[in-house]
């Protein structure tokens, strides 16, 4: 969960980005509106694909507005000031259009918001809730010369990459269920295993080691000789003798999440599997180490890519890896032409991977923060493509 | 999934009861997507709470608009005309906000729109987009007098109430999945098991069932002498003779649901929890006898409430039901004062629920598929606190 003095921190950062002649903001995407206030919508829940909004004012307080099933399957206690929750279905009488709640909330705390000028979140705030706040909202965003588009949206996402201590701890419980994931995976993945039954045995883990049902998403596909590519979610497909198995996943709690990867051997790995296997660790070591703030993510990369390279092996096929936290992927990038700068706070993922024609494909991965002095490996799993 | 002939229905459903006036209409709340081009964003995926448009034009054609990041998580293949996929993130460069791929990709189909008048579903679409196409939106959506906020959002929500052929083959692969889950529920629901056991079995039974991941939510909860009343998602409470364990979830598949209830007695149930659960289960009969198009909601919930009366309990705390498909209630509402008349089309669930004092909580629900002769039962568990 994140904490009271995390989301205080938050909208601090937040204001002291914001013109003063800004009086409010209203936020309306659903991952914004959990990061300044701890409430969010629990995806596994009858309330996923719902909206609620958050109201932001300069004096420093803040507001919820949700209707009350929507508040029924918060993930976390709402760091607020207030509460308007709209009684949208009380089990007595037919319901309407649940998306009218949030217009009438709006207009309920008219008194907040009429007499100031503020700031909508554009690109997360629908055109209904927006229109109910025209009359006060000016009329572009923050407007900077160097990005015509530069919004809130766009200021929240810069924002999102320096993180906080309780975003840590947050992202350190996910780590922990990722790391379960992957023990459980080296004992399913097996000759007669379908895909689909080690994501099964991976999930399983990983919710009991968190404690709670989870989101677990990522890639959970074999390759071999035959097949060097594969990715997303597990199909029926019986793993074979030769077959490696990709288990490249995240598991998300209370809206952040790890993204770690290892692949795993179904039987006894061939000598090219191995030496491919050992290009990859080795980028991933070389990668590690030029993590600190300051540092280009193009550089990451580089070293990463350099090892393989030197092996006789193809340049990175895809990113070296990437930021982590609410969604995927994001900034800082780690791609040879990225302009990107690791900041210290920067949560990211290196995961240099090899897909080879007859030998299979492969892809090894931790998660580190990003500090001034260098990088804390968050992810504890094995990387091998055996046990040991 | 969705079907092309279904997908075609749908629009043609939405352009009959839309004035000739209007041109084109953009969609941008993702169920709303989906239910026109069978196109959904995995919630199982990296693009969970992305977002993505639909442009459709009264010629018939179908535009999808999204980044090339939302488009790789599919969970379907879109049934559209053309599609505008922004290469948002392609491996090499540093990313903007994605949400802004969304604006870009709307101004690239300019010819599409700028031309004629059309309506911006006000609900879905947020401030950022439907500021590019503001100039020939039309100012108030679809105004009917008896309702002062009636929109694309509220029509679109109307005509989901009547299934189509390719929605009912759906949400029957969700009461399969579903089905599997309450057979591992009795078996996994035992004195020493958490309710986070259950939970994971039950999710395990869900998904090979589907043979695919799915996202199993709603309330795996004890109740008992103690506590008669408890819902929500599983803790870690250990089960202990005595107990009775409210098994009330859906499994989504592809956007739609299933929402099924059954109640276990972790041990043998006592004489006064088994006259509870018979009275619910006849309840559940009386009620399911009065389904059929025409008949008044709230006649539904008098049948069963009557039955629960006549036994000496308490009339229903809780909707005797409600409608199902992409969120969670829909209408109809089955309650006491409700408004709605069912109609052919309709699926609905019956959930008649006793939570009495000093012997626990119980719930049992079916689900249908209401016809203008009766009502076809889609769910196939076992109701009863035993497994015989």
């Amino acid at each position: 969960m994140l904490t009271a003095a995390g989301c205080y921190a938050r909208r601090s950062n937040l204001w002291s980005r914001i013109p003063d002649v800004v009086d409010w903001v209203l936020i309306g995407d659903a991952r914004h509106v959990q990061y300044f206030s701890n409430f969010r919508i629990n995806p596994i829940s009858f309330s996923a694909d719902q909206r609620c909004l958050l109201l932001l004012q300069r004096c420093g307080a803040a507001t919820l507005l949700a209707d009350n099933f929507v508040r029924r399957t918060a993930s976390g206690d709402p760091v607020v000031d207030s509460e308007i929750i709209i009684p949208w279905y009380t089990h007595k009488k037919s319901v309407t259009n649940r998306d009218h709640a949030l217009v009438t909330a709006l207009e309920e705390c008219r008194n907040c918001w009429s007499t100031a000028d503020g700031l909508v979140e554009a690109e997360g705030v629908t055109q209904a809730v927006a229109a109910v706040v025209a009359a006060t909202t000016l009329p572009l965003p923050i407007s900077r010369p160097d990005q015509s588009l530069a919004s809130v949206g766009t200021l929240i996402r810069e924002l999102r990459r320096q993180k906080l201590p309780d975003e840590l701890e947050l992202l350190k419980r996910c780590m922990s269920a990722c790391d379960a994931g992957h023990v459980a995976a080296f004992k399913a993945a097996r000759p007669g295993a379908t895909e689909l039954d080690v994501y099964i045995a991976i999930q399983r883990a990983a919710e009991l080691a968190a404690g709670c049902s989870c989101v677990v998403y990522g890639d959970f596909r074999a390759t071999n000789t035959d097949v060097h590519k594969a990715g997303g979610l597990p199909t029926d497909y019986v793993l074979q003798d030769g077959d490696l198995f990709i288990a490249d996943f995240s598991v998300i709690i209370h809206g952040y999440r790890s993204d770690f990867t290892n692949t795993i051997a179904v039987s006894d790995p061939s000598g090219d599997q191995t030496r491919q296997f050992e290009a990859c660790r080795d980028a991933l070591t070389a990668a590690e180490c030029t993590l600190k703030a300051g540092v280009r993510a193009s550089d990451v990369y580089d070293a990463a890519s350099a090892v393989l390279l030197e092996r006789g092996y193809p340049a990175l096929a895809h990113h070296c890896g990437h930021g982590l936290g609410m969604e995927h992927p994001e900034a800082p990038i780690l791609v040879s032409e990225s302009d990107d700068v690791l900041l210290d706070g920067d949560v990211v993922t290196i995961e240099p991977g090899l897909y080879i024609e007859g030998v299979g494909g492969m892809r090894f991965e931790h998660n580190y923060a990003v500090t001034d002095i260098g990088a804390e490996r968050l992810s504890n799993h094995r990387i091998g493509l055996t046990k040991k």
